[in-house]
């Protein structure tokens, strides 16, 4: 019998009347013969609770027993569920973190699956049980309790899917499913049939939020099916495979967007004292992050390096080049504000050079200015002034012809 | 390094202020250079929480997800006490029962510790750490979780205590020790400095609930001393050993009483007829709890059988009498309500025949009639009227002179 594991978002868990639909949802993967796995997030239960303690929390409070606290919310969850499940007539066990054998390893203050020890969760789908698990947590070698933090809960259903040898993943979210753009943006997005994991990686990381690029990138290295699907309404969602039919051969197959960028330009006097090197080094260490980076290199002129920010980074990136001028050997800053970041993804770009002109040139004939570029295999992104995003968006959604993707 | 190992009562963990000061209690141990383990019970935190989930509830819960939420306040409990410990700059980790190794067995729908496994409590010792233990709760071989029930959280103390070798255990309450009665009703009751297992055995059952009996028992097959001592103030408190010194060779050292007793009475037409086997044990079948019992065997005249049992039983067990009359064999049923039970306990009685004698004398004189006896080594219990109840408690007080008890 095949095992499916399914990811379930916190809304579903809100209320006993979305329990009991979500229940029947995973009944439904029984009543087809899968072994099923659910994977539950956290829901806030505590939160109220603990105020009366919050003189306690004032300080910082040890690394340690935050997580186990946090830990807790989605033991609950995982519990109610179970409670429900068994009330359907359904065999159901929740199980923390330790209970199904998920290991976690510190790493850079980051907590990362080590192992998954499966005897148990095995143990479990033999005796005939739905196993819910307690998503985004683990333990370490002194039996130290720690979660995962951001896109855990989806990193735990791959990570489990890959131990157990899962057919695939699916992952419960608000939206059913993987758009070509965002149709609050893009009046014309339409849904994906199917996405590849890199296509995915590129979307998430350009503010497609309902996977993780941490899960993706787990699935991707193990080649896990992932179907992203709606909680609420029971019908087809995307795929996110390693590799997808393209029978139309479209070569972009999403648009996204960033709003509220902003770019940084720094100058040096000459060659010699422009260091590219320490300035990112410097960013980075006072954790700014730098996205497009264009360095001008123009005979007889002053070397100058550009690069695009977040907005909520700009003040502390002003700061932190004020105070290591010197040693960053510059000799001006200059900044520009209201700008945003419109990209185009697809797997097909590696082999179709011509895909950066065609944007361009369809820019350039809205007469949309582009001030930055940054390409890779499969995306090209341009930063434009943030008054034309949405338009910017529209239209290469329409020169790429994404309206003809897959609806259902 | 001597180990002890502090159980806390609930009333400790209300507010964030008794929390400090429980914290500060607990520092003293550590600058008096002890090794402290702390097991906490439960606070109800999630209670309110789970009243929009009501509807999940109404059914039977299944027993092991009813388990996996009890468990949660009490790991609640343990995180906050941690947390404040770390402020004070001690290091300290919260612990639930699987962290602390605590094996546990279903046994005749009981839960019993069955080992703890104390490599890692011993490992958090050594680091120095105040480990804070979520008490009542541990893991079965399937690493499942259940909580201990009633008196759990004292039994994780002893058990944790003899698993340790520690110095003792103490066991913080919201009275400052155990009494020579209980002051409510005997206002000339004394604090014990130290009362045997046996003695303490008795006195929870008839009543003192600050130690579980459980705990108790616990406590003497492994001889593990217990001192009794009061949360809030930093007062001396009562020892509970395997044996005491007894300067003045006092025979009782403590008076109890219990309310709401009724006495049944179930008369037979023959010999022949009367089996106290069948009665008993089909009361014991419907849980029904028989205390004392009396058999009248007078020669001529019809066998009768009174036993006492307490009023919440009282309409069960005139229901399953009369379901089973024939097969029970009796020809009449009668009860008498209004009764109370008081006892003496002490260990010296065992070598001191005519404490019983000195009992029945005193209950006597002052005209307090006696509806029933019942001997043990260390006990004698008497039935009387309840509105006479108080009386027999203080005459017995002041009869065995326990007002020359210790109290400090």
């Amino acid at each position: 019998m095949e095992t499916i594991v399914v990811k379930v978002d916190s809304s579903s868990l809100l209320t006993p009347e979305r329990i009991d639909k979500l229940a029947e949802r995973i009944l439904k993967h029984r009543s087809n013969g899968k072994n099923t796995i659910v994977v539950v997030p956290s829901i806030e239960l505590l939160e109220g609770k603990l105020l009366p303690y919050s003189s306690i929390f004032t300080e910082r409070i040890a690394d340690r027993e935050s997580h186990a606290l946090k830990a807790i919310n989605t033991q609950v969850a995982s519990s109610l569920l179970a409670i429900l499940l068994e009330k359907k007539g359904c065999k159901a066990v929740s199980l923390s973190g330790w209970q199904a054998g998920i290991e976690v390893v510190k790493s850079n203050g980051n907590i990362l699956i080590e192992q998954i020890h499966h005897d148990f969760l095995l143990e479990r789908i033999h005796n005939g049980e739905i196993a819910i698990v307690a998503g985004s947590q683990g333990y370490d070698q002194y039996k130290d309790l720690w979660t995962l933090g951001e896109g855990g809960p989806e990193t735990t259903a791959i990570a489990i899917g890959t131990a157990l040898d899962a057919e695939y993943v699916e992952i419960l979210t608000e939206q059913d499913g993987i758009y070509t753009a965002e149709s609050s943006v893009v009046k014309e997005a339409r849904k994906l049939k199917e996405v590849t994991y890199d296509e995915m990686l590129e979307l998430a990381h350009l503010g497609s939020t309902f996977v993780h690029p941490r899960a993706v990138e787990l699935a991707k290295k193990y080649e896990m099916p992932i179907v992203v699907r709606s909680s609420t309404n029971d019908v087809e969602g995307t795929w996110i495979k390693g590799e997808v039919k393209m029978e139309k051969n479209r070569v972009v197959r999403g648009v996204a967007y960033e709003a509220d960028i902003i770019r940084l330009t720094v100058g040096f006097d000459s060659y010699e004292n422009s260091s590219l090197a320490n300035i990112f080094m410097t960013l980075s260490k006072f954790n700014i992050d730098v996205d497009i980076i264009v360095q001008a290199v123009i005979d007889g002129v002053k070397p100058t390096v550009s690069f695009s920010i977040a907005k909520e980074d700009f003040a502390e990136a002003i700061k932190v080049l004020e105070q290591n001028k010197a040693q960053l050997g510059f000799s001006f800053a200059d900044f520009e504000v209201g700008l945003a970041k419109v990209s185009i993804v697809g797997s097909g770009m590696v082999s179709n050079p011509g895909v950066a002109a065609q944007m361009f040139d369809r820019l350039r004939k809205e007469n949309i200015i582009v001030k930055m570029v940054s390409t890779s295999e499969i995306k090209v992104s341009v930063v434009v002034p943030q008054d034309e995003m949405v338009r910017a968006a529209n239209v290469l959604h329409d020169e790429f012809q994404l309206v003809e993707e897959y609806v259902n």
